[in-house]
């Protein structure tokens, strides 16, 4: 049985070709849209004082050897005491025999790639031919790493960010703009006016982006809204989307943008796809096609980037 | 953040005064009655080939610094390949943070203890006056624990069991008679006739006693039925009885003998209470009473025997 600690688990992913990461992250949302996984609700452990969320996402993929527990939180007021705010760890046992093979304690580094991991999937079977400019709202973790795999699926370097906080824009302009040509813009409405790629990575509880912003011919990757009551997208977006692909059609549903648009009565359940179908079965893009992708984040993806991780350390023995 | 494997464990608890660990595992039942607890519904993962189940058991009980994510397995083709058939570990994080505190790889020790000494608490709140006989239907770790933990709780060293396998039985009475007088019983009736206070610890699906087997005064704990289907008193027991306290009402209801004979409709939910409540509040037992405790498992017993641990640790540093 192995314990790693996050530095640890940052060497072994550090050393992978993203390719094969994509490779992985792209099995694991197909393995969603052909039902070829066991994935139990996502478990749920609330606090008060200080607020405080714990989430349970776990599963099984059919015919791999390991079943994988993630363990994550989120206590927003760490950040006042230093600690950062989203914390986890990952376990992955034998499912022939429930025995504990590794656990990774990455403090939450796994899911943050994963989920960038599957923002660059999304965009290398969903972007447009041409992708003219990446747009960017929010200047977070996940809004450095998203643009970072964006790399690795697209040559486009030109990137527009909108982020509330001016301090925070200026250091993701220093962080990223060795490889990025960057421009701040004012507004979500101006990133959208100059990028026909565009993620939205902030908690907002309400639209930033909104119907009349979108030019056509534009994509955009949704993955803020993990939790009931956060909204990134004005509804009236998906409903004048050609496609919105979810990760997980039950998920985003229940807490995705998805469920924003179907609530309001402007999509209907029998217009979403999954972004496994996409992979799958691939899409015949128009130029002046609007495309959605809803991410929320599924165990599917825990578990292959956990155990990607747990293969590459075998190898290496 | 300490790591423990299951020999250290195993010495810290060993190394623990009996009747703290007692009180701890009232603690836990009390926080049931008294719903000063945050314990969301249990999660579940389950294999068919081999067959295998996977239980993720978590919460916190109110004012505790840490919560608790307990995951436990039963992979039954396990001994097929010399391995333990259940398996478990119990993580604990502090409730402030989300910090992982401990990572405690019991293997299922903890679980073991923990109901046993849930078996031991009962009896000492639910038990007849005078003990005449200790019954246990069953040859398991459990049964062996049960005993064992029941010496904490009662001077009678009279023990009559029943097993299907004469071998089980035979090993059990050599590894329990430096203490007990015990004598084999040929059939859990026999049992029933001698003992008053009698514990079942099989994996059943079939009642084992008998509405008529029970004489009056006699207080019977079952801790077999802990998932959907299993079945070790016929549910007239459970409606001769004067009281039936269950660990959880909930689920006692959903799988344990509790069920059966509300579903049979021989008993009704106004009719259950608590074992927290009968710890609460004591119980006046008439000579003549049946008693029943229904035992499932739950994660305030998890919670409470971890943080027994650590506490212990963190004093012996």
């Amino acid at each position: 049985m192995r314990i790693l600690k996050k530095d640890e688990i940052v060497q072994v992913i550090e050393g992978l070709d993203p390719s094969y990461l994509l490779m992985q992250i792209e099995k694991a949302m197909v393995a969603i849209a052909l039902n070829q996984v066991n994935m139990p609700p996502i478990g749920h452990l609330g606090f008060d004082s200080p607020p405080g969320d714990v989430h349970i996402k776990y599963g099984h993929i059919t015919g791999d050897a390991s079943y994988v527990i993630k363990i994550g939180s989120g206590f927003p007021q760490n950040s006042t005491l230093g600690l950062s705010n989203s914390n986890g760890l990952m376990l992955a046992f034998k499912a022939k025999t429930g025995e504990l093979e590794a656990a990774l304690l990455d403090e939450g580094y796994l899911t943050d790639q994963r989920t960038a991991i599957a923002g660059a999937v999304v965009a290398k079977h969903m972007a447009p031919g041409q992708v003219e400019g990446i747009g960017i709202i929010g200047t977070g973790i996940q809004a450095r790493l998203q643009l970072e795999w964006l790399k690795t699926v697209t040559n486009c370097r030109r990137a527009y960010v909108y982020g509330r906080s001016s301090e925070k824009v200026d250091a993701f302009i220093q962080d990223m703009s060795g490889e990025f040509t960057i421009t701040v813009c004012q507004t979500p409405a101006m990133v959208a006016a100059r990028a026909n790629l565009i993620v939205t990575t902030t908690p907002s509880n309400s639209p930033l982006l909104m119907a009349s912003d979108i030019r056509p011919g534009t994509h955009i990757t949704a993955m803020g809204s993990d939790t009931p009551g956060k909204q990134e997208l004005d509804e009236n977006i998906l409903a004048a989307a050609s496609i919105v692909a979810c990760d997980s059609i039950e998920q985003c549903l229940a807490h995705g943008e998805t469920c924003h648009a179907v609530n309001r009565g402007v999509l209907s359940e029998g217009q979403l796809t999954t972004v496994g179908a996409v992979i799958d079965d691939g899409i015949q893009r128009k130029d002046e096609d609007i495309t959605i992708a809803d991410l929320t984040g599924i165990a599917t993806q825990d578990i292959k980037i956990t155990l990607s991780v747990i293969e590459a350390l075998n190898q290496s023995v």
